[in-house]
């Protein structure tokens, strides 16, 4: 398929479902993609935090990846993270993104070393160079701990290199500079926001899109939400944030004292995915801690509350 | 005064005009004091960070916070931070503030030493309770180096410690389920972002009001933003907070080799209200390096642009 | 009395002790400080970290100064922090030492505030300029989330700004390439470590002196541990400092749950330092939270062990 | 061969030298890795964060690792690396690396993903359980932003899942206590120091070696300061010490406005095995930036001075 220029709209991270075994789950993989799909999200992000990439190894995520292309069947385009510590690393996962027919990439900074914008830049000017398709930037602090200087995308959106940015930084006020200064050199470069809380006001602040975890349980609740703000209606994309931003609320069933904000999180979702019927499994990938009963019934109280059952 | 319940609407916190040799300058606080309440604000947050109050000696502070509430007159109320390391200075800086004639109380978490959420809601109820003034919590994890947790403000509010919060935490999703909980219990609590490149947002959000150093420059433009935002015109406020974002820049005329982040941004905004007229010296307290004259002309060139020359 | 150049050996922190309505407790100061000296320790640094400097007003950090100054009666020097966000204020707390009878003065980096090198090295300028008193830097990231550079301390040392340095950064690789540099051009400036844990492994590598927490509660092991280590026997030193960092163990009886480090460590050394007969009450400032009846035994078990009731 | 228990002494963590196209240079991991082995010293630890194995493929690892430890030849032990994000992952590399006959694996708490002691605890069972090979934890808080807590280190010994750690972590306070609580219950656990600037002192608090970046420069002056050590010669061990202290200088020679720390110190690492004749070639992976020549010519300075040329 033709890459939208710029892409716009529900690109959700999708999460990757597994066997109790711990084996990506095919089918449930299909089944997922194509209720997002049905639900109208305008592109599908495989391989991201949300898809537990860093708990993958390289064949499941290549057989995920081709589950959801697949799927997909070109009717919505497949962004693949390829998430690795550096430049040649991330070649490799590119490869593999190619060969199972990914639309775009996804990478980070480099991590687990300590970077500098000038070799972040040309690591991407080097990831962009040694792979044939369209790439996104990644910002996730939280994960790589380096943030992306805003000067550093204005130049790498300037010189083609990057198709677009995912931002997963937090930094509204930072993103905000960056929007009014894309928005007078480079129009066709997208911009989608990973803070799915503030989705109506990254729209309202010029924003093309959003990547929401969230999404996963509540696609429909996003389109409706990005289908509000395109037509310049804000009480009601305010009103449907709102609902959102409650529903969120479900990714701290888990007990901090025996599970980190990954395990809570990523396995609160996929709880919810699986009482919803869209999944045939809830585990999430070990070492992360599976939640309790207790906390599944939680999960099952915000789905009830949301009127998603 | 009676104090506003919310308190809603623009409060800059006011720059605190020093003399060449590094004293209050007390016609220079009158001076733009009144400048801002005739340009509409709605208060005035006195000894905040970017009055420079972590700066000033108890001397300083209490002499520029005296010249503000003279000249407020009990037209807007006057806000005064109570910044210190811990509740019983705290209590000190708090007992100036009330012999000022302030109108309410700004306190931060505890810093300098480690702390935790139950020492900082006790802190909180030991302030409120031995100064008798409203009191606001300042969330300023750049600051304090701590984030003031959700369910303790939550809590504050509930029980009326707090009368409102500063938000200057940039943690937008935070502050959004922040809002959605606030609604539910305690529609009376103010809530003011210091995010002040993204009032449009927060405002859509549920925000009552703003808190921009950059409203000592532009006092106007975040009033245009606030009553645009309540009068439900979006276009217009996110034009104006466009605006606003990009004369924003001049806060990074400094040279990052020779000073740091304060210097060049609180150094920006004293040059430009200085170059403004409404205040009769640039300088910043010591140990902070003072602009070069290539700086200072890169700040009255972001003024020009934003027509306020 | 005349300042040693350098300053060597052992400098308790000393803790402030409290009555139980929260004042400063000037007999058990001057019992406790007697006892220090008498124990053979090589000065005293006030107003530090462990006195709870952070927790208490400017008068009762005079009353508490002077309290242990006329103890001292020129036995030993009396080092005083001069604790505040930056150097008007820090200037402020040193007029108030130099009356109170201090023999040098111990300043951080400019904290609350954001800050860069060039801005630090003219802060100790300028605070050494205006108190006539030697003066340390306390280099305290965990405090003032800043680490003081290598090449600043070097330079204030050789152009004479500062007479030593209190390191408690942790950072002991820094710290050995700091004296290995030092030893060459400034033999006569002190480095003292606040690194308890590992005094002996400092003075191999050079250190003056240290300044340890815990010898509030066992002054007698850190001389005796200083002591082994002048004399070259570094088994015994090894030994000592063994047995020292088991004892360390009582600064974690509070529970994480429901208070932070600080009162967990402040309150144990000052139970113990009350089970031991040398204060009154071991009470801490708020909003530090108390330990309980169980963290206090546990105080006392772990005192039994070490032979010190 | 039988591994060693504990595993003392010197351990380099050997660099990866490349050709100028970026390939593993074979014959100079042989030449080097013999030169280290006729140095003197007790083990090399390959595909670590001095063996840039973060920027390293699959396949480059491999090829390492398998010329290492040909050469070794069962002379000394060899430890890999096995670094990457979580579980199955790190699982696969450590399947790489029995393949390659490794003698021991390394590796650190999960990575890039927000984890938990519970979790980093699981990570280790299964990487134990899941490879036939002795297994020591690698605490590297820089790379990975978790401390290994002292606690789950204790726990993980005393049951078998790890063989020894390596601490990169900084923290000597907490090494400390943790060789003081080691040595009472598992006294065949190894620990080995990562922190080359302060090996004697490490040595005297009763650690059992050293893995120093700079051991690839100048490995005769890492078993020199180890054996002084070991016979009790403080004096002469704290000496060697400053010598490799004043040489590690040379990690400095980059210019941090364009490139990373990594870029620096492992550049220079490499330029200065160049400079002695051990590499075919200087050249560090992608996208590091590479030294210039003023750069290279500081490196050999400080060989000179060291009397390594």
């Amino acid at each position: 398929m033709s890459f939208p220029t710029p892409l716009r709209g529900v690109v959700p991270p999708v999460i990757t479902p597994l066997t109790p075994s711990g084996e990506v789950d095919v089918p449930s993989v299909r089944r997922l993609t194509a209720h997002l799909i049905e639900a109208g999200v305008h592109g599908l992000f495989l391989l991201g935090s949300s898809g537990e990439t860093a708990y993958l190894t390289d064949a499941q995520r290549r057989t995920a990846l081709e589950a959801a292309v697949d799927t997909a069947g070109g009717r919505v385009p497949v962004l693949a993270g390829v998430i690795d510590t550096t430049t040649a690393r991330v070649l490799d996962r590119a490869a593999d993104a190619v060969r199972a027919g990914a639309d775009a990439l996804v990478a980070t900074a480099p991590f687990y070393t300590r970077t500098h914008p000038v070799e972040i830049a040309d690591h991407f000017r080097r990831v962009r160079s040694g792979a044939d398709l369209p790439l996104f930037a990644y910002d996730i602090p939280v994960a790589v701990h380096t943030k992306l200087p805003r000067g550093l995308v204005l130049d790498l959106a300037a010189d083609g290199t990057l198709t677009g940015l995912k931002d997963s930084s937090g930094d509204e006020g930072s993103l905000r500079r960056l929007l009014v200064e894309l928005r007078r050199g480079t129009p066709d470069f997208s911009v989608l926001t990973g803070s799915e809380l503030t989705v109506d006001c990254a729209l309202l602040a010029g924003a093309d899109g959003v990547v929401p975890g969230l999404g996963n349980v509540d696609a429909h609740g996003y389109v409706r939400l990005y289908e509000a703000a395109r037509a310049g209606d804000w009480a009601a994309a305010r009103a449907e944030q709102d609902r959102l931003a409650a529903l969120y609320a479900l990714t701290e069933v888990g007990d901090p004292a025996v599970m980190g904000p990954s395990s809570s999180a990523l396995g609160a979702f996929k709880a919810a995915v699986h009482l919803r019927g869209l999944i045939d499994c809830a585990a999430t990938a070990a070492p992360q801690v599976p939640l309790g009963a207790a906390a599944v019934a939680r999960v099952r109280t915000h789905l009830a509350e949301a009127g998603l059952l």
